[in-house]
């Protein structure tokens, strides 16, 4: 892998960005809020911002580079495609969870659900992101789907999964700005800049730095898993008809011929990366 | 191009989505506020919703996708820089006095500057974004850099680029959050979701469309600006090298051998977005 020191570097970065984001919100609403329990009280509501924090943002961002992760190229394609799809199944999981907790919390204090812009996104990511979650599983992880179909939808797949993770760091800004206008009204207001202010505005610059890390990852040719070394844990270990199959969403297969074949080579990766720059270039 | 009718929809969408947001951001100061005036009140405030998503996120999104619009392909590649490098210009000019509008608002009315996380993320992406066009226009329009720093300030002049416009948008979700909170305190309140609460939560959801739809234009390998009709145009008009040197920057100058020049035929321009499309199916 080239630059595996720089991938290293801002993995490191980006994961400590994202856990000191968890100890934050903890600390919100634990040393300025009062604590969480699940009574319908503004304890049950804590639950939202902690749940997102944790499983929307963090543990979303970590499923989306899971396959870049250098040390799991040695590992089979389905197995990594179970730990990417399971890990964006926690984070479902808790952003329901979160939800409900605002929806209890509301019913119980007789607040309206469903009227803030915060609210109509969020609930549209959630919405999106479980479509995502649902449409990936039955096209690149149930074996019916022909290979044409998965060509065609991967860069649909990439590109949602990525809008949506930019979506709901979005949320989570608007969700902040929302909870510290609402409980910070007076003595001391919002705009006098009290600690617990300072505390969960650099909250919401972490989350966007850890957006913009996990996306620069996502996004860089140079880091992708190599086609050749997922091929070569294949033969290791004696692929299966399932894992070949796998392994075959990567070429074109409604047309493959001999040329597609020389992407897993390392020549012509080299040379996907020298023409994928020069793309980039084009915008020149 | 392939897809032309497609990219035409895509296009002819996007422009109607960021100009009704114009609209909707005009109905909004002027029927449910005060309008617009440059003296201290509300009314100068109104300028900041106005000339943001004016400026700051419709005309910044036709600035990004500049490149792609295939009418432009027969002009010289320092023309279109020319207007990428215009737009922007605009772009930051009118989010810079929307800016100002805040301040002296605020002053006027002795409110505290730049304690809500909206103003903090929103004065980071004007540094930002003022410091991309600066870095742009030293590296890719004046004639002193080497191609070799150009090709290495690229990917990240893209990846920035695309990254502030989504923060931007982020800006512009918590600005109307603030807003209708601080504006629809009762009578109506922002939770009796009144007509206006409505009309600015549809404005919010617009800007999102339209940064989706902006993001995918501007991510598709098959929509780039072809470099053979970039050199077509070229030798038409009888390049100078002021266009040479602005096309050369296409290829990679530091290791150019004859396998560079091959981005400038068709048949590799489909192979560069077969592997491409190739690398992106590498994360199933």
């Amino acid at each position: 892998m080239e630059d595996y020191g720089r991938f290293l570097v801002l993995l490191v970065s980006a994961l400590l960005v994202g856990f000191v984001s968890v100890i934050f919100s903890l600390v919100w609403v634990f040393h300025y809020r009062e604590g969480l329990s699940w009574d319908g009280s503004v304890r049950e509501f804590n639950w939202h911002p902690v749940l997102i924090i944790t499983g929307f943002v963090f543990i979303q961002g970590i499923a989306i580079i899971v396959y870049r992760l250098p040390w799991t190229w040695k590992c089979s394609k389905v197995l990594m495609k179970f730990i990417h799809a399971g890990l964006h199944t926690i984070a479902m999981i808790l952003a329901i969870v979160s939800m409900v907790a605002v929806f209890e919390y509301h019913n119980a204090g007789n607040i309206p659900n469903m009227y803030s812009l915060h609210s109509w996104i969020g609930l549209t990511a959630v919405i999106f992101y479980s479509l995502q979650l649902f449409l990936g599983f039955a096209v690149f992880l149930l074996p019916f789907a022909p290979v044409s179909l998965r060509t065609a939808v991967m860069p649909i797949h990439v590109y949602s999964g990525l809008t949506i993770f930019a979506m709901v760091i979005a949320t989570a800004l608007m969700g902040i700005t929302e909870k510290l206008i609402f409980s910070l009204r007076s003595n001391p207001a919002y705009s006098e800049s009290p600690p617990e202010a300072t505390l969960v505005n650099c909250l919401g610059v972490l989350l966007v730095i850890f957006g913009m890390f996990i996306l620069w990852m996502a996004s860089r040719p140079y880091w992708k898993r190599p086609p050749e070394e997922n091929a070569k844990a294949l033969l290791t270990t004696g692929g299966t008809p399932e894992g070949t199959e796998a392994e075959s969403t990567m070429t074109d297969g409604g047309n493959a011929d001999k040329s597609d074949l020389r992407i897993n080579s390392e020549a012509a990766r080299k040379q996907n990366l020298k023409l994928d720059e020069a793309g980039q270039r084009s915008t020149m």
